[in-house]
């Protein structure tokens, strides 16, 4: 019996990865972490879509207001700006964080998956950490996954084995939509934007990133933008 | 400027290690984790009063009531009873991990601390574990803790840097005391006992640890106990 956690967000890589995990596994469990941050009602009603649509055993939402209290990055804190001029492109060359980077977010979402992964004895976490294609953030590295993986297995009970599962960081987002298109994932259930409002901005590193991506990939994005998206190249 | 954060339960090895991280480090800051645990008042109560004795610059307490949520350990689940035959001399050979176990509550702990620890550019976390001497707890062993360091340095920023301090974790619990001893701390100010009651039971295995390493440092413990000691071995 294959047992998985999944980290799952609301945005388009966690879908993509629940589409995977499930496709690879006996049993999926779903883990969507609040952290104080803008968007939590938009990814939240994103979460609650997703389980709907694909019916984990077990599905948890979990709070952790600390990293809000703990502030200094534009995703929680509302006095830093969310950046809004594509920077994504200049950080290629200047190897600089984002202020969207939230620090060891990813670090403390899987430390919270691992205890659940104990009590239920479950031997995978899948997460959808993008490398190359991503926004530079340090907890997104597959050697950041490969060292955490070890200290868990350091840590836990003898009898417990817990994989790190990124199975799209090593793909472009686009090459990561076309898989999702194979696995008939329904992208209109997921939220990218950085920006809490009705429709996403189509302006920030987020939405950028999205929408090259679905034109890299030729398909067109279900959801709607507040600003008019030419989907032709 | 060495800034370092201490993790504080309110416990005898955590209040040996803020003295320790005292005396090493320019300016200390204090984390206390509720996580559901049964005697959550009884070591918030000691926090405080550790806080009020040491002064730290910042001192923060979170909470994670996920851990109660996940279930699993006598800790944290009423359902579970709290073990009070001693039975940790019988673990040394059969190699169990005791029901008081918390899944990944260190793994989780020290990933809390590390995401402050970015904020405000800390280069150290203190943490109290105790291996040799311990409970048999997984997350207590030098050697996650290692691991746990290098993942941590993989996954923050390149120009961040920690090191996870466990200045008692080869200690025996009694040389421990003797190091607290010799740095004046404040016994008294610690709560150890897994029940939640005025007094400490004397019974619990945390007790039973307790009462032996003073027995052995051959020093008397401050702390008034629900049933009599005898001290002189």
């Amino acid at each position: 019996m294959k047992k998985a956690i999944v980290l799952v967000s609301g945005g388009l890589d966690s879908l993509i990865t629940v589409a995977i995990a499930k496709q690879e596994n006996d049993e999926i469990y779903f883990l969507h972490i609040n952290y104080g941050q803008r968007t939590e009602q938009k990814e939240l009603d994103s979460f609650r879509e997703i389980v709907n649509y694909y019916k984990p055993i077990d599905a948890k939402i979990v709070n952790i207001d600390y990293i809000k209290d703990f502030g200094g990055n534009s995703l929680t804190d509302i006095k830093v700006d969310v950046p809004i001029n594509n920077h994504i492109q200049d950080l290629d060359n200047s190897h600089q964080v984002p202020n969207t980077y939230v620090p060891f977010r990813n670090g403390n979402m899987i430390g919270i998956a691992t205890a659940w992964a104990e009590v239920i004895n479950a031997s995978k976490i899948y997460i959808g950490a993008v490398e190359v294609d991503g926004s530079g953030y340090p907890d997104c590295k597959k050697s950041f996954f490969e060292d955490l993986e070890q200290a868990i297995n350091s840590g836990t009970k003898d009898n417990f084995n817990i994989q790190i599962c990124t199975p799209i960081i090593d793909m472009s987002k686009s090459q990561a939509l076309q898989i999702g298109q194979k696995l008939g994932v329904p992208f209109e259930l997921s939220w990218s934007c950085y920006q809490n409002n009705d429709l996403a901005c189509g302006k920030c590193d987020s939405c950028y990133l999205r929408i090259k991506a679905f034109k890299e990939a030729r398909l067109v994005d279900p959801i709607p933008y507040k600003v008019p998206i030419n989907w032709i190249n």
